[in-house]
């Protein structure tokens, strides 16, 4: 039993077939305000008491009858009388009521007699706070599906809202399968796979909002996924089930939403993520996810997150783009929408990009990218020195920091990146003298052995640079060498 | 007692006096993996194994012996029979050693008695994953100092490490002060106000990765204090104390900071946030925090954030910077930094930002504002219709599905405010009619009467806009109404 056709439909085309079918989420619950920061509001936040409930003052100083300062000038000095004619008083103080008007310390001269001096008249209510400034009773604090931020809890405990009413968070079952996909990681065999998909998972549905449900990893066995289906069906609002998406003898997911529910695309045009299921059963979301683990990110990422997003009413996360100088071409099929994982760093005041590994398996890329390129379906790739288009997944200030080695794999580099953040490409030696040449790499590590002089690297130095304008740091293994440039490092 | 002496030190000059006094946080935990989330390494982390353990297919498909396949062609298709010449695989599954490549199954012919046809060679290795592909054995996964995301859990059990040295969240006591702040606020008499600060501080601290301590308001009296400042500094590793910051007769926090440690800034040229205090007790950084809500939002987000950032070795926030046209003229002093909040909307396509309410005491303004107008302190401000740069509160997309409302300060926009967001600027009905005029609001909301005709609003509208290029909407009280542009709105 292989399914052997699996789809190839734009994302741009699938997006909507799946997403037109999602509702706003509108299970409630009642929490501390004080526990609320993140959650999102299920109806509008109106204040139970005005703030300040009193009129008050708004500046350290002297509080006064306006009238008696009327005259009051440069040239003609007015003196108050202590608790007469003014009091001191503090910030926040309440206005007593014979007083109207609150006179700033600096504009006071203090006397020997403890009388003051003005010479500036007050108009009423100057400096005074009035009651309900802030927040006035009945007044709006925060409109519904609000997520809430630090600034909300405050503004939110100072017009008396001390419980509120927000979403639920949605609950999303996790399935992972696969016969080879072990929990119990202390007795690791040969062919085991530790489940780290569902760990990083677990970790995404919590910033997207939602609350994950792991399941212990199911056999390739079709009776026991389903029964397992089922209770996440039942028990939750959204499932995954990551693997056994393609189209396999083994892959059970596609017959079982089809059986139990309905399955509306199966196969999308992106690279990674291709065997990509979208179904419903019984109503609800039910997401196949491919078993690479860069694979199961992106598809968390376009699926997954989004979902949660259009279900809480969460707008789109800004998507932080920046211009970038390829350091190696990009080559793409025209079957997929691509995204490349890509390492960053400054090099001369630029931003020079480098694409890591694209093997779909390799988690480490993930953990490494400082960005994406997405190369569209109908695009061949881009060549080496064209400038892209970046999506940021670490912030400038950190891509600011690291420093572009591009050359020979040097272990001492991987040493060095613990303390120093590195942008690091393996192209070997030859490709990181050009690099540097062309001013594309801060490093560049070599290992270039010469066979008349039978040394390393002094003589690709002086024939590649022959006006010194670099220097060659050698490294305690004779062959190692990093060639950096002279002066002021450039970035 | 009266401290009349504050300085109206830079910004720019305090940051390097206070923060270069700041070192790395180096108390550690261990924690499991999977409640690392946020979290921050404490040294590098290396693999504990090697994932993939084995080698595996990298497809679905046939299990072949390469030089089997070496002659096929499409016009000498080789027949490969099945248990002897090849066997089915699915992706993952490990390559049983007498086979050495996977042909995809799309790239099979099945024929009737089961064995297959292919048309083409398979290289060595070709779709097959090799041993630790993904994760080698003793590789580096994160370095030190690195905030664990999601994807960076899933490599972390994918490399065998379940539990993970972190480090400790800093404590952070927050000590609110005033004999008017209250905790209690059930029993809430004239001329208490809640302590709403320090429950924003709470969660602020959270975000920034701090553990927050906070304390019941303590009453002005100076012993009382000092005996807590001396807990909360035993305690914790940062302490807060809000308010009290000024130079008022009960505004103790800086001469006790004096008396228990070093007080190293007290007064900073900031709008709002001037009476601000930095100083260290027993080598403990000690921020006294004025105690206007936004005044106490901007300290935190210049001090305590910062702060937090540069003890967690975090890097800064990426700002997020836009262009806007002001449609209101923002004056400032030249005295102070000025931080000014502001709402943004689209109008005709082009961003207009419009100022909050200025006083520090709105809390309710750090709820609405959508973005910060900074003024540097020898700026005296801009002029209506001015381009300016906006540092972003919300996302871009948030405010794209804002409207933009200028003119009278109508009820009804505070009930339409609930389902459409709005950014709202009460500049009078006469404001919103020259608004409009130049295209810097979609909605104007007036209520003019003509003491001619005695009926509202028509008689402005057949005068400023003769063309008849706008509609007027009759509210259901008379003198209520708004004018918006025919056709379709613009954003």
């Amino acid at each position: 039993m292989r399914n052997t056709f699996i789809d190839n439909i734009s994302l741009e085309e699938t997006k909507p077939l799946f997403f037109n079918r999602i509702e706003k989420y509108s299970k409630k619950e009642i929490i501390s305000t004080e526990k609320s920061l993140g959650r999102i509001t299920s109806s509008s936040v109106f204040a139970n008491v005005s703030s300040l409930n009193f009129n008050a003052s708004a500046m350290d100083g002297i509080l006064v009858k306006s009238k008696d300062t009327e005259m009051a000038s440069e040239t003609n000095p007015i003196i108050l009388k202590k608790e007469k004619d003014f009091i001191y008083v503090n910030t926040g103080n309440p206005i007593k009521t014979k007083f109207d008007a609150v006179i700033m310390i600096e504009e006071v001269v203090e006397m020997q007699n403890g009388d003051v001096r003005i010479i500036k008249s007050a108009y009423p209510y100057q400096h005074i706070r009035n009651v309900g400034e802030d927040i006035i009773k009945n007044d709006m604090i925060l409109p519904s599906f609000h997520e809430i931020r630090p600034e909300d809890i405050g503004a939110l405990f100072a017009g008396g809202i001390f419980e509120i009413e927000v979403i639920k968070k949605p609950k999303v079952a996790i399935i992972p399968t696969g016969s080879e996909i072990v929990e119990d990681y202390k007795n690791l065999k040969v062919g085991d796979i530790i489940d780290s998909n569902s760990r990083m998972f677990e970790a995404m549905i919590t910033v997207s909002g939602g609350e994950p449900h792991r399941y212990s990893p199911i056999r390739d066995e079709k009776e026991l996924l389903k029964k397992n289906i089922l209770d996440a069906v039942k028990k939750n609002d959204v499932v995954i089930i990551n693997a056994g998406s393609s189209a396999g003898t083994h892959d059970y997911t596609k017959s079982l939403i089809e059986e139990l529910g309905e399955v509306i695309i199966h196969g999308i045009a992106i690279k990674p993520g291709k065997p990509t299921i979208l179904g419903f059963i019984k109503g609800k979301p039910v997401i196949g996810i491919p078993g690479y683990p860069v694979s199961a990110y992106f598809v968390y990422q376009q699926f997954v997150k989004s979902l949660l997003e259009k279900m809480l009413c969460k707008e789109d996360e800004k998507e932080n783009i920046v211009k970038a100088r390829l350091s190696k071409r990009v080559y793409s099929s025209l079957k997929h929408k691509e995204f490349i994982r890509m390492t960053l760093g400054y090099v001369g005041g630029e931003l020079v990009a480098t694409p890591l590994d694209r093997g779909a398996g390799a988690s480490m890329s993930l953990v490494k990218a400082d960005g994406i390129l997405v190369i569209s379906k109908n695009n061949e790739g881009h060549d080496i020195g064209e400038e892209v288009e970046i999506e940021l997944l670490k912030s400038l200030s950190t891509i600011k920091k690291s420093i572009v080695v591009i050359g020979s794999n040097d272990p001492i580099m991987d040493r060095i990146s613990d303390s120093i953040k590195l942008s690091l490409s393996h192209v070997g030696s030859f490709g990181g003298v050009l690099a540097l040449k062309k001013n594309e790499t801060t490093i560049a590590p070599i290992h270039i052995l010469d066979s008349k002089s039978g040394d390393y690297n002094i003589d690709v130095l002086n024939k590649y640079f022959p006006s010194g304008d670099v220097v060659l740091i050698k490294g305690i293994k004779r062959e190692q060498g990093l060639i950096i440039p002279k002066g002021n490092p450039k970035n």
